[in-house]
């Protein structure tokens, strides 16, 4: 057996720092525990010269990725460049040489994990990709193992710290989605474009990989229902609290009789789940399985050494393999397979607020459109009426009883024509 | 490939149900996700003429072990009876007769797990015990596979869900501990005699597990200093809610410099940390890792479906083993290898509540005592004084800042010498 693993990496950004230290500071304890003597060999870095403050021998960095792909003592790539491509046709590249790869790319994952894990299976080697979905926590490994003894109906996630930290000071100190926003920016936890994070793209793309894992079903990104944070109010998290729930930006998908439902939005989540306490850069996932109930898996979504550990964790599981004399393992990773019918965001409980002009017969008018569109109201609040442009209006919140987002949509584009209608302020899915 | 994997059943209790059930439901899912068609075709059960409210074919059921560890065509053997003995002495058997052993058995695991680890290794099969510890929850697999690229410094568990369902009712409806527990009892959450539960005995079996797996040292649980929750009253729980804290029974170890410390206790948990919300019959396990940094894992600790899901990987784990030809895996799962030395409960913050004399002067007699042993108090709080056996007495509640534990027995040994001092009533280690 050979027990020396040489391990080229692609890119040395956050991420491969991250991966390179974790593995200085672990080396001895996974040799110990593992007999596995893991070294990253080569590093491919467009710009050597830059100075990426960490201490790295020079004669392993290379601008040539065949220095890599080509080398046959090679057996394991880390794909750390991000973005859709070259990452993937590198990946490919280096499958095609024999090589098992480990990424934390969740882009070209969402985007290509189906190739990429075919071309693996038709190359005999594995694809990982722990650190694409929720950083350093497992979630994925123990997916496709510990938890393989589970059929599961649904999974929610809280996979985007950037959001979850704006969520969680909005709520905590009453500020606004612009205030907090800029701090999040001046404390380095959001970038200089938020769009990706505060849009719900980057955790559309992890649920998109949750969703192949949970029900072998290949939902790509761009089709899960998505809506991001940026209209949430003060008010709505007022309100929220108040009430006994949490705003959250939820990921979520499940299985309704024989249909899957997903989306990505804000959403309310009762005080008492555990998600509610999941507050600011951290991540979670819940799943709900046939056996095991209940589960959730708490910790950093983000972050240079927790994403490097999920990484190094990917090599390992490989070594370990490859210690087998074959890294191929007929257990497929990403499945698409599935037999559910897709059918968008489906049916909850929601959240509606608005406002009105302040006048007498308001409140029935609504109510009965609901009742038309056979949806029912749990629950009414009417806020102290106020002047707005020289008119008395009124803020009006239902909770309404399960119904499907489409439906709901049609009910408020027609209360949307009413004359005493002003605007429809935010509508927000109910989790039970 | 032999893909038919013929599993051998020890015991058809409230796990053996759990896991026969958990593989009817999910056989189908399972052969078509990893290829192996499992079967459980052998139990043994002493008493087959019993009812077990579960419909299983007579012909799967033997009184005689031998059928079952003798059956060349048994590759897996699950010992599902309990205890230390017989069991450990069923699982060499099976071991010597090269099959591997899965097992929810925490007694037998914390006792005998070094050597039934060796004689596995000896054998060249695999043992797992991945039920023994939080249930449902994929905790050993996880410190076994994606978090071996970690050095942690510290574990914590609420590893018993039937002291801290006691502990979160007494915190909600403020009840005392006599009262929940008769209702725990009333509603099947706690066993007629719960004193391995509320002692910390089971929470202590399971810490054992743990720092073998999470430290590589061997602790007995015996050598654990365990406490249970009998002692823990309204008024600490009241205190705690008052000062940002929740009382849960922590099993937890920790690398402090060379030294391991470790405990099963009443402790006082931030109510922002994530196992102040942990509630109920629920458990969760918090690790701390070099690179990965906090992680908590959350779900049911016990109960027939979520501890068979566990078994139920367990097996599907070693069958993935088994399809590449050779069960043994050079990761030894069970380590008791460290050089830290062990140091019992350790340094920590703690809480004293005691009942003095309301008399001039008992404050300063009690905090000079305290300045004598060099313990700073960073908090006191004194309750209005009340009479009690026709003396004026008064609760003085301490926050002391971290302390040894030995150190503060011998204070408070001197401090009950005062005349003034009525009772010491209660001693709970406080988190940060």
């Amino acid at each position: 057996m050979n027990n020396h693993i040489k391990v080229g990496m692609l890119g040395i950004g956050n991420i491969g720092k991250g991966t390179y230290q974790a593995l200085e500071m672990n080396h001895d304890k996974i040799l110990e525990t593992t007999g596995f003597d893991i070294e990253i060999v080569k590093i491919l870095n467009r710009h050597p010269e830059k100075d990426r403050g960490i201490d790295i021998p020079k004669d392993k960095y290379t601008k040539d990725i065949k220095d890599i792909i080509e080398d046959p003592e090679i057996s394991i790539v880390v794909e750390l460049i991000g973005g859709i491509e070259p990452a993937t046709e590198y990946m490919a590249e280096a499958i095609r040489h024999g090589k098992s790869v480990v990424t934390a790319n969740k882009a070209a994952i969402a985007a290509n994990g189906k190739f990429l894990s075919e071309l693996a299976q038709e190359h005999q080697v594995l694809l990982r990709f722990e650190a694409a979905v929720a950083g350093g926590i497992p979630i994925l490994t123990s997916l496709t193992t510990a938890l393989l003894s589970n059929s599961f109906s649904e999974v929610h996630g809280i996979l985007n710290g950037t959001t979850n930290f704006i969520l969680t000071q909005m709520s905590e100190f009453g500020k606004d989605y612009g205030e907090v926003l800029k701090d999040a920016q001046a404390k380095g936890f959001a970038e200089a474009d938020p769009t990706a994070d505060v849009e719900g793209i980057d955790a559309a793309n992890k649920l998109s990989i949750l969703i192949s894992l949970v029900f072998g079903a290949g939902i790509r990104p761009e089709k899960i229902p998505t809506q991001g944070i940026t209209a949430v109010c003060p008010e709505d998290i007022a309100f929220a609290k108040e009430s006994g729930y949490r705003i959250k930006l939820l990921a979520s998908a499940r299985e309704q009789g024989d249909k899957l439902t997903c989306s990505v939005e804000p959403s309310m989540v009762p005080v008492k789940h555990p998600l509610a306490s999941v507050n600011n850069e951290f991540n979670a996932v819940y799943v709900k399985g046939n056996a095991v109930d209940e589960l959730m898996f708490y910790g950093r979504g983000a972050g240079s050494l927790p994403t490097g550990s999920a990484v190094l964790g990917d090599i390992i599981g490989i070594a370990r393999k490859l210690g087998k004399d074959s890294a191929y393992d007929i257990v497929p990773q990403l499945r698409y397979d599935s037999d559910l019918e897709f059918r968008g965001v489906g049916e909850s409980k929601y959240y509606v607020r608005m406002t009105v002009a302040d006048k007498p017969g308001v409140l029935g008018r609504i109510t009965t459109m609901f009742g038309h569109y056979d949806i029912s109201v749990e629950a009414i609040q009417q806020k102290t009426p106020y002047e707005c442009d020289g008119e008395r209006v009124a803020t009006l919140i239902f909770i309404l009883f399960s119904v499907d987002k489409s439906l709901l949509t049609h009910a408020l584009d027609e209360a949307l024509k009413f004359d005493v209608t002003k605007s429809i302020d935010n509508v927000i899915r109910v989790e039970e």
